[in-house]
C-alpha cells in the first residue's frame, strides 16, 4: 500500500530539503548554508518562497541567523548524525554477502579499540609514511608543474626505472618499458584478469585464496576453480595439471611467494615447472607477489615471472604492504598483454596519481627502500614467530597452524567441531578482530580455520591470543 | 624458419643479460649493479661463473669495478637509450587503432614542444598544485598515522562531506553515505557502467561524445548508440526517445554541462525531461558531470541529478578540470547502485589514495575552492572567447564553430573535403597538436571535425591559429 502524503507548498519542500542535509551530516551544526538569495537563484525560486522556508527552519530550531554574517545551521541541535558504528553488526554466515563481511572486517582494521588479528594491514610503525610524506613534500615543492599533470596512462617512468632495478633481485631482467603502473596490487590483478579473460571464464587459483582475489573472480563473472595449496611448497602441480586436462582453464592466479593466507613459497624449481606446465598450454599466469619483498630466509625468493619465455607470465605488486599502503601505487608486468593492460588501465582509472609516484621512485633511488625494508623483516619475523608461539601455547589440542617464512599472516586449523563464524563474533565481543576461514573459499572447506594478522605483537596480542583460546575451546 | 643459435655458456648468459638491463635503461651510466656475490647468490650460481662473466662485460666496456666500492655501469658508453620520441610517428586513420591515436594525443599534450590545442588538459597555470602540494604536505606531518593506511573503499568521510555541501550549489540534496570516492572521473564512469550493464550491452551516449567515454564503452564490451547532439542544447530527446523505443538500451551517458568536444549544456527543464523520460524506461543515467563547475553564465547549471526520484542517476565527477588533475581524486553517486559500485570499486582497485583525498577536502572546507574557481572561471571564459575569435578570423569560409558556455573545448566543423586526419599530421609537422574528429565517434562522421582546447591563450597560440587556419586551406 502506498501511503498518500500531502503534497508539500514549495517552502515547505525547500525546508524539508535543508533537514534532510542536516540529518545526513552534509551540513552540520555551525555550518553555514546558503544564503537566502543564493538559495532563491539555485533553486529558481522566489525569495519570498525560500524566505519563508527559512523562517519556518528557524522557528524549528535548525538554522539560525547571525546578522551580516549568513544563515547558520543551529549549535543548539545535536551535531547531525552519530559517527557510524564501527564496531561490527550481528552477522550470519547464511544471510550476510562475502562482500558485507568483507567490508566489516576492513572498517575493523580501523578501530583502534579491536585488536588488529583481523585484515592483513601492516603493522602502522613499520611502514614508511613520515619518510615519503617527506620526500612527496618536498617534491611538491620542486616540481609544481610535473606533479600538477596528468601522469601518462602507463606511469613515470623514474618509478618504472627503479622498479625494473630493483626486480632484478627478483630474478628478472625487465625494461621500464615492460612495467605499467597501477593504483596498487588490486587494480595490477583486476587489469591483468580483464586483459586475458572474459565472463564466464574459468580461473584457476590456489585453495585458500586471498579473499581480495576471490572478490575480484567473482566480481569479473569469472569462475574460480580451486587448487589444493601445501601450507610450505604452495600449489599442487599435480591437481593443477589434472584440472587443465579436464577443463578449459583460462588464466591461473598464484601468489608464489607468501600466499595470503598460508604463507607458501614455492621452491624456485617449482616456480619453473609451473610456468613451463602453463606454458605448454598456453595459459596465462597471473603472479601476486606483493608479499615477496618480506622473506625472513636469506634471500629474496625469485618470481615465477623470472622462468618466463613466452610473455606470459603477469607479474602484478604494490608498495602497499611493505611502505605505503594509502600511497595506493602498484604495478603489472603483463609480459604479451602489455599494450592490452596498458589500454584497460587507461580506460578504467587515465593515470596514477604522480606525487605518490615520484615520492616512492626517490625513496628506492636513495637507497632509502632497502634501508627500510632490511629492519622490517627482521621485526615481522620476531612478530609473525610470535604469534605462532601464542597458538601453541593457547589454543587447544587438535589445532595446527603454518610456520611461514615471510609476510605476516598465519593459517590456523582448529579443532573440527570449531565454526570459525561463531568464533568470529564471540571474539569480537572481547574486543579481538580476526578473520573467519569462510572467506578464503568460494566453498564452506574452510569453516574451522581463522587467519591471523601476525604484523603487530604486544602483551595486549598476548592477552588477546590467550582470550582467543579460551573462546576456541568454549566452542569445542 | 628458426634460426638455431648456439647454446651460451652459463657465464655468457649472466653477461647478456646484464647488456639487455643496461640497454632497456633499467641500469644507467654510472650506477651501481649487483656485486659478484650478490648476483652469484640472486641466480644461485657459482662465484668464478659471475666473474667470467663481470669479466667479459669490463672487456667490452660494458662494466667498470670500482675498488672496495662496488661494480658500476661504465660512464664511457652512451647513457643507455635515449629517451622516447614524444613527438607523433606517421599515423594513418586506417592503419591505426583509436587506442593508438589516443596514446599519442596524451603523449603529445606533454610536449612542451607542441602548442597544447590538443587534448583536453586544462591550462596549468590555472591549477591548484602549489596551493593543494603545499596543505598535503602539511596533512602528510600532522596525520601521519591517517595518512599512511588504507583507506575504505568508499573513502574519506571529510571529503565526502564536502562534496556533499558543494552539490547543493548544483541542485542536489545528498548525504554524505551517498557517495563514492574514485580514482577520477574515468573510475566513477567505469564503474558506474560496469555496476549496471554486462557484456554486448547497448549504451545510449551522445554523438559527438568524449572519446575516454567511447573507449571505455569499447573495453567493457559494450555497443555504443549514438544520439544526436545539439551543439548547444544537448542531445535530442526526440531521438533518444525513438532509439529505446526501438532497441533494448541499458544505459545512457550523457555530459549534461558542457559536452565534450560540443560545450553544449542542456537547459534545465530539458534536463528534467531527460531524467523522466529515462525513468519511465527504468534506464540509468551515467550523467558526466567533469566541467559544471566551470560555467562562464552567473549560475552553476544544475546537475540532471537534482532531479532524480528514483535513484537511476548516477552522477560521476572529479577535481581533475578545476583544480588537480594529478591528484586523481573523483567521485559517483551512483543513487541505488551505490552498493554495486562501492564493491566493484573494492575490487578494481581497493581504494583512492588518502592524502590527496584529504588535502582537497581541507581546500574545500577552507573555502580555498571557491575563490580559486571564481579567479579561473573568467579566464577560461576569456581564453575559450579568444580561441573563437580566432577561427573566424583565420579559418575559411565554410568553417563552424561552436561558442561554449563553459569548460574549455571549442568544436570546429571544417570544410567538407577538408581531412581532420590530414590537417592533424600536417599541424603536427608545424609543431601544433589538435585533435581530430574522427575519435569522437565510433563511425567516420566527423571527419572533416576538429577539437580545440581553448583552456590557454597567448601570441604563440594566435600565431599557431593563424598556421591552422593556413594549413586548412592548403586542405581544401
Amino acid at each position: 500500500m502506498v501511503k498518500v502524503r500531502p503534497r508539500l507548498y514549495k517552502y515547505e519542500e525547500i525546508a524539508e530539503e535543508v533537514i534532510h542535509l542536516i540529518k545526513s551530516g552534509t551540513f552540520r551544526s555551525g555550518d553555514r548554508i546558503p544564503s537566502v538569495r543564493e538559495m532563491s537563484r539555485q533553486k529558481q525560486m522566489s525569495i519570498s518562497t525560500v524566505l519563508q522556508a527559512y523562517y519556518l527552519l528557524e522557528a524549528q530550531g535548525f538554522i539560525e541567523t547571525r546578522q551580516r554574517s549568513g544563515v547558520y545551521v543551529s549549535t543548539r541541535i545535536p551535531s547531525a548524525m552519530p559517527e557510524p558504528d564501527i564496531s561490527s553488526p550481528e552477522l550470519d554466515p547464511g544471510k550476510v554477502s562475502v562482500w558485507q563481511l568483507v567490508k566489516t572486517i576492513l572498517r575493523d582494521a580501523r578501530n583502534p579499540k579491536l585488536v588488529p588479528l583481523g585484515a592483513a594491514f601492516p603493522n602502522a610503525s613499520l611502514l614508511a609514511t613520515q619518510k615519503l610524506n617527506r620526500i612527496q613534500a618536498s617534491i611538491g615543492r620542486r616540481k609544481r608543474e610535473m606533479s600538477g599533470a596528468y601522469d601518462l596512462p602507463e606511469g613515470c617512468k623514474t618509478l618504472r626505472v627503479q622498479i625494473a632495478k630493483n626486480s632484478v633481485r627478483a630474478g628478472c631482467n625487465l625494461a621500464p618499458g615492460d612495467i605499467v603502473i597501477t593504483s596498487g596490487c588490486t587494480e595490477a590483478i583486476n587489469l591483468s584478469l580483464r586483459s586475458v579473460c572474459k565472463r564466464g571464464d574459468t580461473i584457476a587459483i590456489e585453495s585458500p585464496a586471498s579473499f581480495d582475489v576471490l572478490q575480484c573472480v567473482e566480481a569479473l563473472e569469472l569462475k574460480a576453480l580451486e587448487i589444493p595449496t601445501h601450507p610450505r611448497e604452495g600449489i599442487s602441480l599435480e591437481a593443477l595439471e589434472f584440472a587443465i586436462q579436464h577443463t578449459p582453464v583460462q588464466a591461473c592466479v598464484v601468489t608464489s611467494n607468501f600466499n595470503n593466507p598460508l604463507g607458501s613459497c614455492i621452491p624456485d624449481t617449482k616456480k619453473k615447472d609451473l610456468v613451463t606446465l602453463l606454458a605448454g598450454h598456453e595459459i596465462p599466469l597471473i603472479e601476486d607477489d606483493v608479499f615477496g619483498e618480506i622473506f625472513f630466509t636469506g634471500r629474496r625468493p625469485v618470481v615465477a615471472k623470472s622462468y618466463d619465455q613466452k610473455g606470459l607470465v603477469m607479474l602484478c605488486s604494490s608498495f602497499s604492504k611493505d611502505i605505503a599502503p594509502a600511497y595506493r601505487v602498484g604495478w603489472a608486468v603483463p609480459g604479451r598483454f602489455r599494450e592490452q593492460v596498458e589500454w584497460l588501465k587507461y580506460t578504467s582509472t587515465m593515470a596514477t596519481a604522480t606525487l605518490p609516484q615520484l615520492a616512492i621512485a626517490e625513496f628506492l633511488a636513495s637507497g632509502g627502500y632497502h634501508h627500510h625494508m632490511r629492519g622490517i623483516r627482521r621485526v615481522y619475523e620476531r612478530n609473525v614467530a610470535s604469534v605462532v608461539q601464542a597458538v601453541e601455547r593457547h589454543f587447544p589440542e587438535g589445532t595446527r597452524t603454518t610456520r611461514p617464512t615471510g609476510g605476516f599472516v598465519v593459517w590456523v586449523q582448529l579443532p573440527d567441531g570449531v565454526d570459525s563464524m561463531e568464533l568470529y563474533k564471540k571474539s569480537l565481543k572481547q574486543g579481538i578482530a580476526i578473520t573467519p576461514g569462510y572467506i578464503f573459499s568460494s566453498t564452506d572447506r574452510y569453516r574451522n580455520f581463522i587467519r591471523l594478522n601476525a604484523a603487530n605483537w604486544s602483551e595486549t596480542i598476548e592477552r588477546a591470543m590467550q582470550k582467543l583460546g579460551k573462546c576456541i575451546v568454549e566452542l569445542t
